[in-house]
């Protein structure tokens, strides 16, 4: 795969349809060192997945039944969302329990919205009903090639904004964000996988030597809780031989509570992951080392301004 | 007045201090054109109101006895933030009618924190009668030359970044903030002034030919509710004839629901005001014209992850 003329050809697509998200260099957090920043939280749907869906759509011929997939959350606003804009029908099965902030989310991009009882699994097996017997297109949530180039936009952008770091946190669930961000960078910057302690399917797979089943769990599990790493994601994790951390839910929760304290952010556990293992320790950068904190998402439950 | 040259030297006076807060061009808000963002609810202690307190710290001596502020929000916060950074104590009398999360931002910027039963005049009293016992400084919320040069950093700031609109939205409580970009500007942009119904000391004053006395009220008035207009702003806005639009309560929230439903920024709603302006149609773009719209503070109440 040549990473770096997929990625730049999806820059180019999806560049009308995205969001340049705002950088910044701030001080805080209770850290001594400067943090740079990405605010990819305030893409559209609130969260960096509108890349891939977008890049997903405008890459490849799209079916009359339009798309379709299961998803509880971002993965499900952003192909709703990208799918109403550009004129296709969108049918997003979601599990109940992802609970009424998440399903009015999705409801909201315009997508027709099936509520299932149940869990994800249920979802999946009515979405997959669904695609066969239609024809919809399903997209991957993480684990396709181009979902994975569409996120790694968010890294070109931000290096055509300025980026100086030698080293960029990325927080991981499918891997689909930081497989994008490895690709486009290809060891220029050194890249650390952030995952929760409780569901840490890179770690495992790295651990493994290759992609393993996990249990998923804790505060960052609905974005994060993939069961299994994309391959994309462990291909060139296992080949850069980046590094990979871990952190306690209450680590992710001290760093949602600065975030907004210090810098008025608002963001759901997965986006404040990457800044956990700053705030934590359980990543140090060296002396003189420069860092950089990606903020993938933001979308809390419950609405903070209906709740 | 040698605006250009006081907003400058403030820039590099207070730069090692406050934060360059990010800017960005952003479609939404049911609105068919973009719309140019500076994200200042993001400058320390939620607000632009750090760049005037700095500014006034570190262009004159401060007493022994440090500084005394009355003060329910964003400009007490900023005072015990900015004294507290530069060594000097700061006793803030805050009414107890600011509620809790307003008092505890200020207790956590380290100030002496004197709570007062009873409104904001018993407070400004109480602090009146410290300032005289004791010498300290007692800094202006808005109507003080450092305090207007400090705000305007936040203009001078934005043009750095490249700003472009022909128009910029300010929202105005006692006017600091606008005031500082009409100095800065001198008429090269449209400024527009936005307040809401309920609390308009700057259209009052228009109306009138001068300063006067205003009741105030709404959801904005606890950063917006001043009841005179600032001496310096008043002015600027009617030696340059800028223009003055009024918005109400309604517009307001849902400005606040759209920076959260299309942005994920969650802001007070003095933060939001500015944007209403757009949204309700109080203030329309001729064919062609560009708009900037400053976001200016974040401190919701209540705290959104303490509920």
């Amino acid at each position: 795969m040549d990473w770096k003329h997929e990625i730049s050809a999806a820059r180019d697509r999806i560049a009308p349809h995205i969001r340049r998200t705002p950088v910044l260099s701030a001080t805080g957090f209770g850290l001594d060192y400067p943090v740079a920043l990405k605010l990819e939280q305030m893409q559209h749907t609130g969260s960096f997945k509108a890349r891939g869906a977008f890049n997903t759509l405008l890459s490849q011929p799209v079916p009359e039944a339009g798309l379709v997939a299961a998803s509880g959350g971002n993965h499900g606003a952003a192909v709703a969302y990208a799918a109403t804009r550009l004129g296709h029908r969108a049918r997003i099965y979601v599990p109940e329990i992802a609970g009424p902030a998440k399903i009015a989310l999705i409801r909201d991009q315009g997508a027709e919205l099936q509520i299932v009882p149940g869990t994800y699994a249920e979802a999946a097996a009515r979405a997959a009903e669904w695609r066969d017997a239609t024809g919809a297109m399903d997209i991957h949530a993480y684990d396709a090639p181009a979902t994975n180039a569409g996120q790694g936009t968010c890294m070109a952008e931000w290096e055509d904004q300025g980026l100086e770091a030698d080293t960029v946190l990325i927080a991981v669930g499918g891997g689909g964000l930081i497989a994008g961000a490895m690709a486009w960078l290809n060891g220029r910057r050194k890249v650390v996988a952030v995952e929760p302690e409780t569901s840490c399917a890179l770690h495992a797979a790295l651990q493994a030597g290759a992609p393993v089943d996990v249990q998923v769990s804790g505060v960052a599990a609905n974005a994060l809780g993939a069961r299994r790493i994309g391959t994309a994601c462990f291909e060139l994790a296992q080949a850069q031989a980046i590094e990979s951390v871990l952190v306690p839910d209450s680590a992710i929760t001290a760093a949602q509570h600065a975030l907004w304290r210090d810098m008025r952010q608002l963001v759901e556990p997965a986006g404040a992951t990457a800044l956990a293992a700053l705030m934590s320790g359980a990543y140090r950068p060296a002396p003189g080392e420069t860092v950089a904190v990606l903020i993938c998402g933001g979308n809390i439950a419950p609405d903070p301004l209906q709740g």
